[in-house]
């Protein structure tokens, strides 16, 4: 069995928390790493410590989202060979509070966007024949919980989108795959902490991680399309 | 038990096809039908013939569907307590080809639309504590087929809305409900006709309708969130 | 729309509750009723009422059931033209105490017997190229509960079953459907009865009752496999 | 993040092919490993190969099973740590020609047998609060073919008894998984191999094993319960 190596990676909505995890984990197993977010400024320590570039995009903008490729193919590292498309946004609440520019914003972000960078990638992977992109879910990916329809609509729809381009790209050699993150995130900053008597009730970024380089190194003769993370506590 | 008969029903997103026999059976059933499309001419002869009013809206524009509910309440039969959401846009081929503009009116349509509707619509069952809306699915709904990624993410989108609201309104006493037509509609109009020796081969849109009937006026004790219609020489 | 109008129907697994009220109401749909349980005699008030007959049968012994459609087919209405499969048995509990005879209890009445009474039926249905088989399921049809395993495994192996069924007999002219039972039937004999201020918090079991009269006269063309039926104040 | 790393496991089921990819792999882990098959004899080439030691077991017979548990209990690596759940037994071909007999047989083993394993691997783990079981699955686990009933009958039952003890048994610290294995593995010893232009288009046992490692290793913030793996070429 030849397994893939993948070189660079492209991490698309990076921040704190769960991007962050993501980023070390992939750059410790030796991708040259690419991060970009809406404001590239708050990048830069983690891009220093892991010796990663920075790139300012608004991944629901076409032509922000062909620009940020543009650069990277003309970037030391290349177009890369993994991307992960991480962004989200979200308006909850009773529905018939919701402002329709919010919802719309919602669609755009969180599934608008993943079409972008899907379809920016794949142009650059298919002629190499290989390539992984990975979707990350959430709960509300397969269930659409109340007073939260616009999370849900956009969920729904990247999973859509991540079902589609695996069944049209993968037997062109590029693995697509949805994960559901399903449950808290643990996040320090934010006071997203363990209850006492509750260990390892939220997830640990870098425990997902972990799952994420799982899924990009996967050999192409048994790849997973669809996974959920979630702590061990979290009802289901 | 004691059964609900919806007196009245909007029917978006109407054209010639299925809307037409939703539209007849409903009438016959006893609703008094409102048909909307943005073109409303178009509506004229199949208004004449079922006695139903016409109204001319573009369901992805926010300002439109609240002006066609606004008239709809100001009309003789007043606020619909039954709302089918019908309309759906799409644009299919290899996913490098799509114009990244062609794929966000897709969503628009598709799903963005239904939360419009959806949300005028609940606006005024919510008060009484009763009424139903039914939002159209495809086999898209469930998967994500290739070179078919926008549609996908559209009908994903709508499903996941249908079932925000399900969550959220039918304990207020509004039914939520998602058909999945899971094949092809005959059409004689457009040449779609069962080939020989295939008879009912494709979905008639009569029976389609039957079951739509049959939704609307379960009793709230036992209430289907989600079917799918399908001919029986369909594989799935 | 030239539609099917059965003659004659099986109910397997007929007691009181769900089964008489479905047993009535195809009755009065005009269908000559055909009622088995492991007791027959307890079924005499509803046969006498309904002009039904009794039949003794323990569905999970491929003997009975064999011996039931022989009766069947030497009796005035011979072969049943609709089929409802209905038995299920339960263990439930914390799984380190269930006692493993009765976990294969649970799969044979539940699930094997679905299979020996669909055998038996589509025997008779695929000469004829027509007729309907609806298995009963429950919440946990497509979700397994903690402390209920054997009843997930019987009602996920009776779902999987059905599947099998419905691809290889609809295109020979054989409806079979799915009904997922999402919620607690109301029973006033076992004292299953709404709470003050949660009216029709339970299924109704004639509400149910038309829902299994929709799917099994449905149009060839536009057959529903899978629907569930749920309490408006049920939470999903 | 402390992570988790199994001492020993036990592979029932155990054969060529997945089993003994799956037994390698785990080995070279660092898990000492127990192989349960009915035949033991054919498992030595093996044990000897990885310090593995054989046990005789059918599946599906409860007194069988405890006596393998039994043994473990009393071997000099104690009980295990990982579980695996493995067999499976089918019987093919139109539903009409099926034995009655060989369903109910592909019922026990597929399914039943995955209780009685499970159970006996849960008394063990329950106390020391870890522990890891996955249970092997296949296409047939989430879609019932034509003519196939009982394998989908058994599958998914076997998935349902997954679902039903990860929520029992999650918050107890044991990890439940259940893997999809969604086409054919390669198996050169039964002429199943890749056609030519075809390269990857079987599941390697090995890449299969990689996954199974991975899930047993996660840490229990970030717990997969489900995942497939499919070669890239595989519609789905």
């Amino acid at each position: 069995m030849n397994s893939w190596k993948p070189a660079t990676a492209l991490f698309v909505g990076a921040g704190s928390g769960l991007s962050a995890s993501i980023a070390r984990c992939f750059a410790a197993a030796g991708m040259k790493m690419a991060l970009a977010a809406r404001n590239a400024d708050k990048l830069k320590p983690l891009c220093e410590e892991i010796g990663a570039e920075a790139f300012a995009c608004d991944a629901s903008d076409a032509g922000e989202v062909e620009a940020l490729f543009a650069s990277l193919d003309n970037s030391a590292n290349g177009a890369p060979e993994v991307v992960v498309y991480n962004p989200s946004y979200r308006v909850r609440g009773p529905l018939l509070d919701l402002e329709p520019k919010e919802v719309a914003k919602t669609l755009m972000v969180t599934a608008f966007g993943g079409f972008l960078v899907g379809q920016q990638a794949v142009r650059r992977m298919a002629d190499k024949g290989r390539g992984a992109i990975v979707f990350t879910g959430a709960s509300a990916s397969v269930k659409g919980y109340a007073r939260s329809a616009p999370f849900a609509m956009g969920k729904f729809a990247l999973r859509g989108l991540a079902q589609s381009m695996a069944r049209e790209f993968q037997p062109a050699g590029i693995h697509i795959a949805h994960v559901n993150i399903d449950g808290g995130i643990r996040n320090e900053a934010r006071g997203i902490v363990d209850k006492p008597g509750k260990p390892d009730s939220f997830l640990d970024p870098d425990a997902i991680a972990q799952t994420y380089l799982h899924l990009v190194m996967q050999h192409r003769s048994a790849w997973t399309f669809e996974l959920e993370v979630r702590p061990w506590l979290e009802t289901f």
